[in-house]
């Protein structure tokens, strides 16, 4: 297993050099003790925790995996204790709301513990991951009396949450879904059915756990419009806050997955469960949009963390295993062969796999500081945010996650035969990143949420308000040695609007041209997007360098250079593999019929 | 699991109608009984077997794994049973010499069963599978008491054999082995050392094991010069074949993979074993070149096998499994939703995995029948035949198992989060393909033979040999249908020679700067080569839709021109993607120190 080193620096560099976080920060009344000094202190003490209670369990966790008993679901051992230990450390309330106990830290702040703890052992950091969830949920649509009950013990981590959406037929579809609610004299409700794929839905590490569960009150309408949002607690809640009964909620059985074994993944049968209504009757797909866009950017983390990973465990085989000579002469000439990190190739995967991580964090963190300035007094600002948020959240979830799946499979090809051998630890990597395609929104799904409802749904105006950014940042004067990444940038954001409304022509006379286009869609405007932040690194980085206050920083601003370099000149090229498809239409793939792909 | 169906039409399609192989082998002495009515008699009969027998072992197998005991390994429930079966129905020497027990057809119907037993069962068929290994390299390099007392058995699947190559410290290096050789009184040798990721190296399928060994003999130079081969029986072998004492070979261990976890992978320690020479001394690795390729080509198989069976799986699921409403208007009013098969992006995942694998299938057939020619008394035919194996065996091996393992993923996407979950059997289908990439030489090593042995080592002959073909090819007639399909088969053929010959010009200054192309030439030709053979099975079609003797083919017809439109339009444009990164040169890899990849 790679022995994991939390990227401290480089996440300083995003939040001080690129993003100038504490600057915002400085203007938004709720979070002017973000201070640098304050960020600097939390990312030190985070890596400690991770690097030290968390990243031991990670191989275990896979190895042990979670069980199932008639009385609940065990977790690896260490897992509780570390839980324990995290919540001792006061770490689920680093961003919630002071109000229910929080220690009110920015948004961006809270998601640098996610990467740092979802890098350090993601299965594990699904635990406290799915609270976030309710919490928000809770934040902004429970009544006074529901954040009372529930929202002090979530915040403080003494219980957990969960997120029940998904049942046995219906997914992304959840017009589908039958669970059924049935009003109780007393304003509760009976909840009766089967949720599956419930993360965190049963587990030893909290006492309580808080399902937000999505149902069809009777003679709701149906389809998506008959859908209300319940707060289901898995032990029921005294007025007071103190325990009651169990509720009638019970795990029937957890999946056996390809990877994140540790996560428990559950089915959960509410067989007349105690439920309270969230927010209106039969807008409880509204409610949960806040929810899920935070869900989907936590998603798109996982993309960076196990690009991280697997960077670093691909990179410490790397320079030590020796296998054939450099092709320019031996770099190693009193050992038997060169160290690998002298191929070309190796080199070709590594510094994609730190392209994709170091990318993704600027992009993730910029993303995530939209959400923060959602809170700032400024109405136009905060528009602006979500406009931001809402055109870019497709676009991280899906293409950092399927560029992190490509890094974790660089990372055991660069091990070789080994890469596939559990005890290397990379092989892991691949099989937990897997999911993070298919959770939240399939790549299909985020693709057609981005093509569909967003860049054509807004007549192409949140596509234009982003490109705004990218404008003025071309047009802001930069160091020499990054003006032809800000020529290129500049380049592919015309062509992404030409691209854009050429789909959106073809799509007003055959919307399949837009399903036909979407995923080629997204993944283009990933590279595109990734351009932009390689380049704003790329500007920063080479000023720095100018500076000589900044000598002991050289050797990391180089790198980040460098690897800049490699993102331009040999990734970004992809983008034009997938205009190309994009060009080639609907037709190829809506023409055969269904019975002729069953003929073979 | 996915049920498995053999896709026989469409082998039939491959050898009878594209590649015409009976043709040829009314002109071979040697294969003159393999007539199309043999050989789909073969077809039919392997079908039965590999979906009755193997398929239903495939989950079960990778559930259950090999299990080490200091007695040996035992193999999941029902494969040596099945192996039985296979034995008794005279599988093994289907295309073996008939000089001792083979049946003497051609290498494309052997071919044809790995297919139809890898796609059924991969792990299993990689017990026969080693077989070939070894029996391949007896016919051509053991002496005539070798072949006497080895090959009948194998050939007969009484006894199994493996290669063993790779040690602890060196797998692509074998310059680096240690396995050390010391020449006994008796002529034979004492073998002692360790080999790992021996696949078939212990198990309970046959009596006895041959291992092909290589090892260096005491004194022998240093590096790849020293390398000798050997046959190390399991249990050695009197000179009249009868089983004497068990040799000093042992299982030590087997590894816990990531997939094919039914397939033993052993480290077999050699304390002493008895081993004896094969060919003349200090020349092992030209021997095992033989073996080699043909693994190499055995391998790209997989390729095909995994995308032929995620393709069948995710198709199932696609018909079935109801979600949204077609961008168009409902296709299935009546029901609650569509089938995902109306989603254009669910049709792009299959018809990817369908133009992989029907492409690779075409590619794979044409490189195997060159195989049979070799075996023609015509030795320019020979020479021609080999040549084009020389250039054409790393792309099939590299580029087809990375395209099958992209197939395999789009299986478990088409599945969303069930595909996920173990027991819908998508997932094991991408653990067992990730292997491919790997074992034979990774992709990035066939990437070096390919441009820098094959192509710039042949200044570029053996490219040209090829693309003379594809000239041939594109100035034929064909159905109107199909000229653009020939015509930008033409512009890539004119296109790839540019861009290998602009690759080799830089390399002349800087050998580096084939190394960074690598990847993504190997990647680019495959496109390349892939349209080629795309647009001959689309020429083949249209022409064979004009003829109404054909009519019962219709449909396959259809869908083969559709599917070859669907790769033109949508996948070849890939190629492009490659072309841009390899110009983007060497430097944006090679500048980093190594001290900057560390910095992080």
């Amino acid at each position: 297993m790679p022995q994991f080193k939390a990227p401290t620096r480089d996440l300083k560099f995003v939040l001080h050099d690129v993003l100038k976080v504490s600057d915002l920060y400085q203007t938004l009344p709720d979070f002017q003790e973000a201070t640098p000094d304050i960020i600097d202190a939390v990312l030190d003490q985070a890596a400690k925790f991770c690097e030290d209670v968390l990243a031991p369990l990670n191989e275990s966790g896979d190895k042990e995996g979670c069980t199932w008993t008639e009385q609940g679901v065990k977790t690896p051992a260490g897992f509780a204790d570390a839980y324990a230990q995290y919540v001792e450390g006061g770490w689920p309330s680093l961003a919630a709301e002071v109000r229910y106990g929080g220690q009110g830290m920015p948004n961006v702040l809270g998601l640098c513990m996610s990467e740092l703890t979802g890098t350090a052992n993601w299965a594990w950091s699904m635990y406290p991951g799915l609270s976030h969830g309710a919490i928000k949920t809770l934040e902004e649509h429970g009544s006074d009396a529901q954040k009372d009950q529930y929202l002090t013990r979530l915040v403080s981590g003494e219980w957990t949450g969960t997120m029940c959406l998904t049942e046995p037929h219906c997914g992304t579809d959840l017009g589908l879904l039958r669970t059924k609610a049935v009003l109780n004299a007393d304003g509760s409700y009976s909840l009766h059915g089967t949720k599956i794929f419930i993360s965190a839905g049963e587990h030893d590490m909290a006492e309580n756990i808080v399902h937000i569960v999505i149902a069809r009150i009777e003679g709701a309408p149906a389809g998506t419009k008959g859908i209300s949002l319940f707060v289901v607690p898995k032990i029921l809640v005294n007025s007071d806050g103190s325990l009651a009964d169990k509720n009638a909620v019970h795990c029937a059985s957890i999946e056996s997955k390809m990877g994140i074994k540790a996560s428990a993944t559950c089915v959960l049968n509410f067989d007349g469960a105690k439920g309270y209504l969230i927010g209106p009757e039969n807008r409880g797909l509204n409610c949960m949009f806040t929810f899920m866009n935070a869900a989907r950017i936590g998603t798109a983390v996982q993309g960076l963390c196990h690009a991280e990973l697997a960077y670093q465990g691909a990179f410490a085989y790397a320079r030590e295993r020796l296998a054939m000579r450099s092709l320019t002469g031996p770099k190693n000439p009193e050992g038997p062969a060169d160290p690998i990190l002298v191929h070309p190739d190796v080199r070709r995967m590594l510094l994609t796999q730190r392209a994709i991580a170091e990318g993704s964090r600027a992009f993730i963190y910029f993303l995530a500081m939209q959400g923060d300035i959602l809170r700032s007094g400024d109405a136009e600002a905060a528009k602006n945010a979500d406009n931001l948020m809402a055109l870019l959240t497709p676009i991280a979830k899906a293409f950092i996650t399927e560029l992190g799946f490509e890094a974790a499979n660089h990372g055991v090809q660069v091990l070789g035969g080994h890469g596939y051998i559990r005890e290397w630890g990379m092989e892991q990597i691949v099989r937990d990143a897997r999911i993070a395609m298919l959770y939240e929104g399939t790549t299909g799904v985020q693709a057609m949420d981005l093509i569909g409802r967003k860049v054509l749904g807004s007549g192409g105006k949140l596509l234009t308000d982003f490109t705004a950014h990218i404008d003025q940042f071309c047009s802001q004067s930069h160091p020499e040695s990054v003006a032809d990444y800000v020529r290129q940038v500049a380049h592919y954001k015309d062509e992404w609007l030409g691209l854009s409304f050429a789909i959106g022509e073809k799509a007003m006379t055959d919307p399949d041209e837009a399903g036909a286009a979407a995923v080629d869609y997204l993944m283009y405007s990933g590279y595109v997007v990734l351009a932009y932040f390689w380049a704003q690194m790329a500007s920063v980085a080479a000023a720095a360098l100018a500076d000589p206050s900044r000598s002991a920083d050289y050797d990391f601003l180089n790198a980040k250079l460098m690897t800049a370099e490699f993102y331009f000149k040999r990734l970004l090229p992809r983008a034009q593999g997938h205009r190309l498809a994009i060009e080639g239409g609907a037709l190829p793939l809506m023409q055969m019929p269904e019975a002729l792909f069953a003929v073979a």
